[in-house]
Order: structure tokens, then sequence, then C-alpha cells
């Protein structure tokens, strides 16, 4: 970016403009890997009029815009790749309105996720995704990377809760997608296709979206098993019980030891034969009910060989055990250089998926954890560098990733679960679409942002 | 669409063609008022490699294409405006496999949703979305006009199974728009794009259906209101209550005389005072539970002036009091020249909405008869010809319904819940959408159709 246009950008936008070296590192990196790509300026405009008028100014002048949540992603959707500007939601912060008579809320994009759930839920209303980051992640981040979180398995993802978006346009024109109405047959469904592009075709700046009555009880239980592949075979077989549990966490014994080593504070026993455990939750209006759904689930677990099962017996053991598995990213993170693929297949696949990973590391010589949301086939395969050179790191996983991303495909299954495609895994796009459907979105890209000036060289 | 062509077509395509003057008539309707506008030759492939090889050629050679599946739209989506082929999907029917230990199908468009929603029943499992017409229509047009349907209050519509499509270009290109996984964050969401287009973008040749457990009771109560009014305000006080029904219909008075008048066997007594009466069903697993509900709603319905709730106690009155839903439309259809408008709001502002309509009613001298899913606020707004002139009819009444969608957008909402834009509503696209939605929308169109032959002059 020319030091020109950053001197008349500072200018322009002086009072919601930061350019210190601290804060261009900071807004440099999400939290995938160790990315660095500091921007030139940081933007923080707290009304749609200013995020147009940002928008015009730099579409005129051909200056990168990355939009910058809470930056928390893992696909390095956030990161300003080309410098130029990072533009922050966070001064848009506030909950517009939450309409009880409609159970909806509109919301600007800088709203922490928990918040919001916390928010709505005090008028009784529920909204279910909750991404393990949810503490920190801001919703329109959510929207940007169609997120889902433990919950998806019984009530869905970001894009399933999505009515309408206020949305500017890199031209800087203002557009609204859809309605604030829960079926909609009214032309090309513009919201969904905003959901989940990631901050490529526009930037999002109000957002409708429908709510549930939130359940008054829930139960949960642990699950230890002695072979991992007795664990994912154990989800297919509860989901075909008939009940439909609101949360079904896998975690391979790696992400709870590694987690309860970061967090001595943390208490739980593991025992050295466990080799993964389910974390299961169930929830609804009727404790009876879920009583008896806890007890169907029992009864099929007593088909699979597992360890004694856990059931929380209050808010606190609930609240650990959610803990742990909130946690298990960030742990692993920590624990070793690592790279973390967000593979997702349809679930009664997942064994088969499980097994292939580990054949791949054993070809190619790596260790991997492996957690995730395994009602939806949603495994997060961590790989770790651990004694891997820094050549075999570089030139040899690509290839790795790349066979596992394949069999993914190959199991009826996609490369991005919950985390997006972004920075790092826009090279295996060619594993889940044709040439044809990637040169579609291609077309689609460059009807929204034309001189390719918003979040450049991301997805495709 | 010249005559050389047209030979050549039915040269190359003989075993799939027919251009009897009676199926050209057939084929040149749906639906949608009286509307005929016949192709110049009816295709109907079984394949997708046929519908490729028709796309290939007409494409080449620029003659339009109009995917036609039962013609039940009421939107005119399926007419062959510019004549050309109507490519029939009447031969894709075959449901390809029912993936149990998934809970997903995997079908052809040319299907009845109705055998394929019992298809899979048989299994335990449920597929929810179910127009009134669902024992004639295809689950292809339900994926092109993402039908909605009574269960959509609880279930969601189309658009919310949909997973992944197969979907023929019209370049005769071949994609998938996705994956067969619950969640997906992989790139932008062609497959939504595809839903509801309308058979303007691609032909669907495969669907990759979600499914559910199927509720194993429900329990179906008619409320009858002395106020229209009075019916719309309870729909929202009910889902306030927290429960969910599975189906929360309107019927205006006239809706339900005019269905029992041309349908003496269905025996129902309605009362004179009767001005409206809702349609409530709830489903689930536990009978108890069930009757709960219908309790906490019986409880709710005490707060208004209604006659005595009639309570089915059995199939055959349940059958019944869906039948008369059901049959509604058709009645109305075949009671007298009418235009049917598919406005959706947010369900509080249905009270409103109604009145609206009413007052605007008053104002052009027509009749209306509303009915519809209240539950999630699309009603359908059938005006009657009844005494209008023909040159109020023809040149008054489109100003009229601008009117009355300008207020359905006005109270949040939009110009078709369920129904589709098609051929007869898109002179009001520029009422829910910017100039730079619409451009948005056409530059779509043109990416994937650019020679502008699929079922042109749909939607915008």
């Amino acid at each position: 970016m020319e030091k020109e246009n950053i001197k008349t950008l500072l200018d322009k936008f002086k009072a919601i403009a930061t350019n210190s070296p601290d804060d261009l590192k900071r807004y440099g990196s999400d939290e995938t890997e160790d990315l660095n790509f500091p921007p030139d300026l940081v933007l923080k405009p707290s009304t749609t009029k200013e995020v147009a008028e940002i928008m015009r100014y730099c579409n005129e002048h051909n200056i990168p815009v990355t939009p910058s949540g809470a930056r928390t992603g893992l696909s390095g959707g956030a990161l300003p790749v080309q410098g130029g500007v990072a533009l922050s939601t966070e001064k848009m912060n506030r909950i517009i309105s939450i309409d009880e008579n409609n159970a909806q809320v509109t919301t600007q994009p800088g709203v922490i996720t928990q918040v919001l759930q916390e928010s709505v839920k005090e008028k009784g209303l529920f909204y279910p995704p909750d991404p393990a980051s949810k503490g920190s992640c801001f919703i329109g981040g959510n929207i940007a990377e169609n997120s889902g979180g433990p919950k998806a398995v019984k009530y869905g993802v970001t894009a399933d809760y999505v009515l309408n978006l206020e949305v500017v346009l890199p031209s800087g024109e203002i557009i609204w997608t859809g309605a604030n109405v829960l079926k909609n047959a009214t032309g090309y469904n513009l919201t969904q296709l905003i959901v989940g592009s990631e901050g490529t075709l526009g930037i999002v700046t109000q957002i409708v979206l429908r709510l549930i009555p939130h359940p008054s009880h829930d139960m949960l239980m642990l699950v230890p098993f002695f072979a991992a592949k007795d664990a994912c075979e154990a989800v297919a077989a509860i989901m075909k019980t008939g009940v439909t549990p609101s949360g079904l966490e896998f975690m391979e014994r790696d992400a709870i030891v590694w987690t309860l080593e970061k967090h001595p504070n943390i208490q739980m026993e593991i025992r050295e034969s466990h080799a993964a455990h389910l974390l299961i939750e169930v929830d609804g209006f009727d404790e009876t009910k879920l009583m008896e759904d806890c007890e169907i689930i029992a009864n099929e677990l007593s088909n699979f060989k597992t360890g004694e099962i856990l059931f929380a017996d209050n808010q606190a053991q609930k609240d650990k055990l959610w803990e742990i598995r909130r946690k298990v990213g960030e742990a692993v993170k920590s624990h070793s250089i690592y790279k973390e693929e967000d593979t997702v297949v349809p679930r009664f696949a997942l064994p088969n998926l499980l097994l292939g990973v580990k054949n791949i590391g054993q070809k190619y010589g790596f260790q991997s954890v492996c957690y995730g949301h395994a009602g939806d086939g949603n495994l997060h395969v961590n790989i770790i560098k651990g004694t891997l050179t820094d050549q075999q790191w570089n030139n040899e996983l690509p290839k790795a990733i790349r066979e596992i991303f394949k069999l993914t495909v190959d199991l009826g299954g996609t490369i991005s679960g919950e985390h997006g495609i972004g920075w790092v895994q826009k090279e295996y796009m060619d594993i889940p679409f044709s040439s044809t459907s990637l040169h579609l979105m291609k077309q689609i890209k460059s009807i929204f942002d034309p001189k390719n000036i918003l979040n450049p060289e991301k997805i495709i």
C-alpha cells in the first residue's frame, strides 16, 4: 500500500484509526497457527455509514480491506495478507433490539456471541450456536465463518438462524439481503450467500437472527471408551435411537490429558486405558423426559466397551466438563506447533475417517490428536509437529493433508465443517470442488468485489 | 423458436420428445391462475447425462429451456413463456438411496413429495416439508420454489433439509454444490443459491436431503374465532407459550365454506358467527407431553373469544380436517377468477397485515379470502374478481397488490414466503429489494446462464 494513501486514510478517518506498531502486529494475527500479516492501518468504525465511507474510499483507491472481528478464527480468514486496512468491527458492539414477540434479535456484528446468548436468555430465548470461543468471538465472525459448536448436532449452525443481513458492499453501497421472516421464497438467497463467505463479498453491519424458546433443563454425561473407534461407532448408534443429544462431543485421550496438564486447577481423573471420551448432553423442557433420554443413551452404550459413565450431578460439574472441552483447542495449540484440519463427514463414516487419519499419520510419521463435534461428523484433526523436521513439516505435510482431505471427500464429506477455508485451506479447494464450481465462486466474488479489494486471496 | 431447430431437436431426442398439441397445451400451464404458454417441444430425460446433452444443445443454439416438474406451482415458475423446450423431470422419478445410518435420502427430482415422505417414514425417518400439493408436486419443484407447508412452523422449509445438489448448468456442465454433511463452511453456499432459484440457474438432477426421526404421535384441534383479527393475535400468543406447534394454520370463514361447497362429501359444521379458524397440531414422541402441550395452548386460547374447540379424536377426523385445509387453495381457485399473493411477515405483525389487506380491499372494491401458515407469518391473500370489471381487474388491481406488498415489506416481511416469484410477481421485486440487490441477482443469473436460455424472464 502506498505511503501516501495511508496518510490520506489516517487524516480522513483520524478519530477511528490506529497504526501503532503494537496494534498493527496485533491485528495481523488471528488464532490460526502463528501467522502474522500486519495491516498498514486499523480502522474502527462504529456505524454502517462509516463502514460505507471507508469502503468507498478504499475501493476507489484500490486499497485492500480485511474485515476483522475478535480474530479468534482458525482458518486465517481475518489475516490482512496484502496489508492495507484492517477494518475492525469491535466498536459495532451493540445489540440493537430483542423482539420477544417474534423471537428475533437484531444486532451489530461486534457483539460477543456469549453476551448475545445471555442477553436473549434473560427473555427466555435461545440462540444455540456456540463455538468453543463463544466467550470472546464476535457474532459477525460467526456469520463470516458459519460457525457451529457443540449444539449444532441438535440445533444446527449459524446459517440456520440468520434471517436478514445489512451488508456494505466493496463499492460502499448498502443492502439488506432478505427480510425478517422465517420463510422466504423471494429471489436468490443473498443472505445464505453472505453467511460463510468469510468477509470476501461484503461487510456485515447488522444481523437479524431468529431465536427459539430456551430449554429449561439439561443433563450431561462423560463416557470413557477403551478404543477411539468404538467411541466413533457409538456416535452413530446413539443418533439412531431417536434421541437427539444437544451435544455429542468426541475427545481423544491426549486432548484431555494436555488440557489437564495446562490447567492443573481442573481436577479430573483419566485412566491410562481410556483411549477416548464422548461428552453427551441432552436438553429440553421436561426433566423426566431427559432422564428417559439418558437411559436410552446409556442403554445403547451398554453395547460398547466403555468405562464407568460419569453423570454430572450439579452445575459446577457440568461447567467443569464443558470447560475441559472448550479448552482443548487452546491446550493442543500451546503444546506443540500444529496444524488443525476441520474435517466433516456423514457421521456414520466417522470411524473410517479416524482410522484413515491415523493410517496417513503412520505413513508420514506424524502424531495427531483428534476431537470435535462427532454428532454431526465434524472431526478436528490436530497434526502435531513433534519430531518432524522443518523439511517434513513444510514439504511433506501438505501431501498428507491432501490425503486426509481426499479421504474426507471420498467419504461424502468436505474439508471444513465450521472453521472456513480462509487463508490456510484454500490450496485444497480443488478436492471438494470441480473447476466448474470454483469458477462459479470466482465469478460470484467478482460480481460483489470487481476490484478484488475485500479480503483478497481468501477461499479461492 | 425456429422451426428448423424444433425439427433437429425432435430428431436428436426422438425417444424422449413429444410435441402433440395436447401435450404442448398441458405443459404450457401450471397452477398459476389460468395462464398458458405452450412450449414448442416437451423433452422427458431420465438421466443426468440426457439433461446435460439437452442443455448443451439448447445453449449452443439459443433455445429457451423451461424446467417442468409436476406443474403445481403458484407463481408461474414452470411456464415456458418464450416457448422452446419444456424439460420435464417426470421420468427422473427414482429414490436413489435411503441412508438410514446417516438419516439422509438421495433422490431424483421427479419423485412426488408424499411418496418420498412415505418411503422414508417406513424407516422411521421424517422429511417434514409438506406443501398443500404434496400428493402431486415433485421434490424437485419444492427445491426450485423453496416450498414450505404447514409443518414449517416447527420444522422449517425445504431449504433447511437440502444438503447437496447435483445440478446441470445451462452449459451442460454438471456440478455438485456441496457435500453430504450437516455442517459445511467450505466456500460460497452454492447449494442455497440453487434452492429457491426457480430453475433459472441450473437443472437439479439429484438431491441429498437430511432427515430426522419421525415423531410417533400428533394431536390436532380446530379453534373457531368470532373475529379473524383475534385468531391472528392468538397465533403470536400461542408461540410465546414456549410450545411450538407442528401446524398453526389460519383460515378465514369463506375459505372453509367454499371448500365444503365444492366437496359436499366432507361433513363439517361451520357456524355463521365463526369468522375464522385456527387449525393447530402438536407432534412428538410422548403422548402425555402432547396432552400437556394441548392444555397449555387451550389455556392460552381461553384469553380469546373462541367458539368450542374441536379436538380430533381419531385419525379419520384428523385426516378430514387436514383435507379441508389442503383443498382450500383449489376451492378458492375454482370459485372465481382470483389472484393469490403469498405474503409473509414476522408473525406478531399478522393482525396488522390482515387488517391492512381488508382496508386496501375496501379502497379498491375487492373481496379477499385469506388463509395460510399463520405460525410463520405466511398469509395467502386471495383476491377475488367477483364483480370487478375487466378494466378494474387489469388496470387497478396491480396498484392494490403493490399496496399490499408495500405494507408487507413495511411490516418487516416480504412478497413471497413459499410460492416463489416466478412469472407473476416479478414486477413487484422492486418493493422488497433495492436496485443494487436486484442488480446483484441479475449478475448472478448471468454467471450461471450467460445466454439467458434457462427459464428466461423469471424472478428478475
